[in-house]
């Protein structure tokens, strides 16, 4: 099928740009080094191209990213990298799962919920979960006091991997796995599990990089010059021309927002309604041409779509449910 | 059941401001003077509250929300107030159903799809949809010309809905509607279609007011000092508890996020991630305590969301399907 089938809004993934990006990431990390996150896309068949580039460990988000991987057969061991207080939906699943806990709550809630396997979540320096280092040692012991198998640690230097001055993202990052490896030499266990798509080759100490966004990758962490290219946008189609501007169908419930507007490549996005975008085109446009527009932030405009089409130039190779959204 | 039974983040609707709300509306603008615009809450479980308040038309901005509506009975008259390129999926419906019309590709397409009536969209002041107001008589003779009814016309007077003075939203409310009525001079039809929850009592020139926003309520729209109280909320529960902080496991992926960020009563937001909220409480919290957070713009947010729970205090009356999302 050529593009011009689909109903708009769509979500493409340029197959090219992601199986370049699905090359560069495994030729850096190969097999285990790399356990892809699965919110960035939340896709099972997505993640099966990951899986078939030789990883079979994922990182989940939710509970039911967590239930959908296990579904699809990718449960050969999963980790969600979260705090869960209700863990009883992960307890039966025919996966090997592991969750990450912070507290004494979160210990208790995976060994009632019948988890068998936990990560001491440390706090590295993102004001987000995670433990205080010093308190890691501590929870690894509750955790194996109540029966549960402690296999490290992992801790998410977030407020790092978005840095834009490669020195500066050394120098935390560092900083911060070595708070993550002391709270390690606590808790015992065989992994170090950190990082993202913004220090996935700086990230020398964690023994796993926890790394999404590199697939689909985006346009914030396109300023990093990083070896990933942008492979997801959103076809829309002019849906309406006035003198000076032009409106597509593609708006709020298609698009990720919380890094402002997305961007179309040659004309001026003036701004975006429910349904709608409001755009200056560079040059003329007309009722039914469609365009692609390169969304602000990959992971909340992928949650809004049902499906995304691999396309290679105008032809739809393939359709991927996008089968991990809620909760 | 209990909200403490609910998986979070979990949608709630306050069941008495929500009443209140349909109700308040409901007396202002009886029976056909409303044509509620489904877009703001996407649930035909809703709708059907507000055709019990009264009003069988509806307001649609997508196919999916106009096949929806008709597919669960209320499809009396349904007026897909946007523009399309492919009306195919509207023509078979078993329902009446009208679509906005600004271009001679838009009418080509209505007449294509078997759609049996539209409306003139004009353009009365926003820079988005909308035929000129002088070309409104040319484009319903060519729908004419095709077997299209023509019910007359509709201008949304967006640029006007969210002002916070008054009398300037009375002002531009009465040029816009000069424009839209010069427009109808030409056109014809029964039909003045315009208006939402910023000037429902104002635009006293259009003959129904498409307003959706009202029955759960936007925080921008709660500066207008309107009768309209905030009833949705999204119930997140406190996964970790760090010294001067906590987080929330409500994230981008469950807030629209384009007009900022969500607030907490007696809390500060510090920043949302696609799965979290880290906030400053007021007060001491725990792990397990379960906060309301109030999004800054419903309609997106409800996009993100598989189904919502009407609830009166703590305890859930219904739970509805959230089933008019897609394209």
């Amino acid at each position: 099928m050529d593009v011009t089938g689909l109903t708009t809004p769509a979500l493409l993934v340029d197959a090219d740009l992601f199986e370049h990006n699905l090359r560069a990431m495994s030729e850096a990390l190969p097999g285990a080094r790399l356990r892809p996150h699965v919110k960035a896309h939340k896709c099972t068949a997505l993640a099966s191209r990951q899986a078939a580039a030789g990883h079979f460990g994922f990182t989940c988000a939710t509970v039911r990213e967590v239930e959908g991987m296990a579904k699809a057969g990718l449960g050969d061991d999963l980790l969600l990298a979260n705090e869960v207080l209700d863990a009883r939906r992960l307890g039966d699943l025919d996966a090997r799962v592991t969750v990450a806990v912070d507290s004494e709550q979160t210990v208790e809630a995976a060994a009632q919920g019948g988890v068998k396997e936990v990560l001491i979540d440390v706090n590295v320096g993102l004001p987000r979960c995670g433990c205080a280092p010093e308190d890691a040692g501590r929870l690894a012991d509750l955790a194996r006091s109540k029966g549960l198998g402690v296999r490290g640690v992992m801790g998410y230097e977030g407020h790092v991997v978005g840095l834009p001055d490669r020195a500066l993202r050394e120098q935390l990052t560092k900083e911060s796995m070595e708070k993550l490896l002391a709270a390690r030499a606590d808790v015992g266990g065989d992994i170090v599990s950190a990082g993202g798509t913004g220090t996935y080759d700086i990230n020398t100490w964690a023994t796993e990089i926890q790394a999404g966004s590199y697939a689909l990758m985006d346009v914030a962490y396109g300023h990093l010059g990083l070896p990933f290219r942008q492979a997801l946008s959103v076809l829309a189609t002019v849906i309406s021309v006035s003198p000076g501007y032009a409106v597509l169908d593609c708006g709020l419930k298609a698009l990720g927002m919380d890094h402002g507007n997305p961007t179309i490549e040659g004309a001026e996005v003036w701004f975006v309604s429910d349904e709608h975008i409001t755009f200056a085109p560079g040059t003329p446009v007309r009722v039914g041409d469609r365009f692609r527009v390169t969304p602000a932030h990959v992971d909340p405009t992928v949650a809004y779509h049902e499906r995304m089409h691999l396309v290679q130039g105008d032809r739809v190779i393939e359709t991927w449910e996008v089968d991990l959204r809620g909760w």
